[in-house]
């Protein structure tokens, strides 16, 4: 199963351009298009969210994984193993919150070049064909070498909205396991309680829950929370 | 054939979810995005749209219906045959035009429950999988039951505007079958008159006409008949 | 392969229909969903992208081509061998720029018609089963017919915004090979300067650059192109 996560958004060429490469190089293999409307060139944001909604893929997966700024630039293009998964991409920060977390990891520099390298778009050109042999059980070219880590350290857990969702929800960069059920969350100058799922709190009042993937997600019933509270993607949590 | 009939909207993780799932549990049945971006939370305007856009499906396809802002809560998980075809979804209304309007119909609630249930996110953990189970030629354990009517019960046709699409077009709840072709429609204070098609009004004019669904629809040659009228979803039509 | 692009928007109902009827009549056959928010009924600007962005499809693919206002009038429906490929689509000049410059042409008016056709959904009913065929290796009725010329003749090139993706990138109708790298281009009283990709300017400086797909198009340096100088689809470039 190859699996695209990306800042390519879900509208305009660049996916489809992705889909053709990969139905040609592999041709039997799904392709699921997990993320790709996250936030155009937020590589930080889109870390925290990726071992979120990894971790429910099964083994052997290859994640295609690009928010890529410095595309054309001397940035260095990654494959990484990590519990037993596969993930390419950027060498720019975007596969550290995945690496940190995981168990076993084996990191490359992809050293294989295709015939034609656009300056724009190394992820029609050279992620989806390495992803494409990764799935068909080969190994691009590659060198050991070590994930660069971001300048100053990132934090274990962001305190901070990656993405809001289409129901209005906001999804932050905090794993639920790591809180208390009685916290409260301080965001936007409003403070949020804890509840299970929508259905427990009254229509429109805005509350904070574990997600369908472990992250702490701030969310009303039947409203928008994102409206409500003025919440927009970059704005930091306080937890109390 | 498994068809997805949602609210979660065509971009963020809930879609691509929802396919990876399908993808490992129903690995050889092809999978169709039919209609994604139905208003959220809005289950009455969806259950007017499924019987439209359903009709033109083999039989045997299965669809997942989910519009559920009562996830996690009490409401019940249905599995309905319907001449045919089978739908999963909330017993919350979504199914119960479809019903109405069918011939043959048998409805179960949904017993099976997979060991891992989020309180969010049963199109993931409970549909998806009940839907692959179906397209394989399984049955997820259930237990005869009847659709739980809306109260009070809704009319046989739904003189709304139930979405606007990308060309601006306003899909209504009423079928066109039922509506004689001199019939005109009085929506934001203005008289629309029938058209069969497009370009036998003049540029920017607004006419009525039955869509490729057999819906009554509004719209506008090379005009977005929603800005012409200001229309939004949720208008209620005059039949004139 | 059969590949889609169209005006039809990548949400709402239209697509996930030309999917279904696509896996009934060619179920082996990958589909691409290319590009499918074209501009609507912007029929010149398509018809300017389509040639860059098929360039890279393998012979025999079949691409259903359709920006269509003029659906259920007059207007023929056109199958276009082209340079090895098909495309399929209404003889509106959607076509054009491609036929006049692929090496190889043959062009029909597709003859055949399906038991039931709507009058506003070509695209499910006309076009869709045809590609099939088409991709299957039959041909659907046709005879031979030339293409309408658009009236005034259209420019080789276009010098006009086309699209802008979801980066805030402005996509042009013209070929970058077309242009010296030292022309500077004029678009909003801005005059805008050449580099080869994004990380050699400075970021929020505004500059040109051919694209993946050889089309001139200005990008900013992690920042929207057309936030900053306010470019709209339609704007008219000049070249200094």
């Amino acid at each position: 199963m190859i699996v695209l996560f990306t800042d390519f958004g879900d509208s305009g060429p660049y996916l489809g351009q992705m889909h053709a490469v990969l139905a040609r190089k592999a041709p039997d293999v799904p392709v699921i298009d997990l993320f790709n409307d996250l936030s155009p060139h937020a590589v930080r944001a889109a870390a925290y969210l990726l071992p979120a909604y990894a971790q429910e893929f099964p083994p052997e997966s290859v994640f295609v994984c690009i928010v890529d700024p410095g595309v054309g630039g001397p940035r260095r293009a990654i494959m990484l193993r990590a519990d037993d998964r596969w993930y390419v991409g950027p060498d720019n920060g975007l596969l550290q919150v995945l690496a940190q977390r995981a168990g076993r990891t084996e990191c490359c520099e992809i050293v294989w070049r295709p015939a034609t390298l656009s300056a724009s778009f190394h992820g029609r050109d050279l992620f989806a064909p390495a992803a494409a042999m990764l799935a068909r059980g080969q190994r691009p070219e590659a060198r050991p070498a070590d994930l660069t880590p971001p300048s100053p350290p990132w934090p274990d857990d962001l305190a901070e909205v990656l993405y809001i969702d289409r129901f209005g929800n906001a999804i932050t960069g905090l794993r639920a396991a790591e809180l208390a059920r009685d916290a409260r969350l301080r965001i936007a100058h409003e403070d949020v309680s804890y509840a299970r799922t929508y259905s427990e709190v009254a229509p429109g009042q805005v509350f904070w829950y574990e997600n369908a993937n472990g992250l702490v997600e701030i969310a009303a019933n039947q409203a928008r929370a994102s409206e409500i509270l003025k919440i927009v993607v970059g704005d930091v949590l306080g937890v109390l």
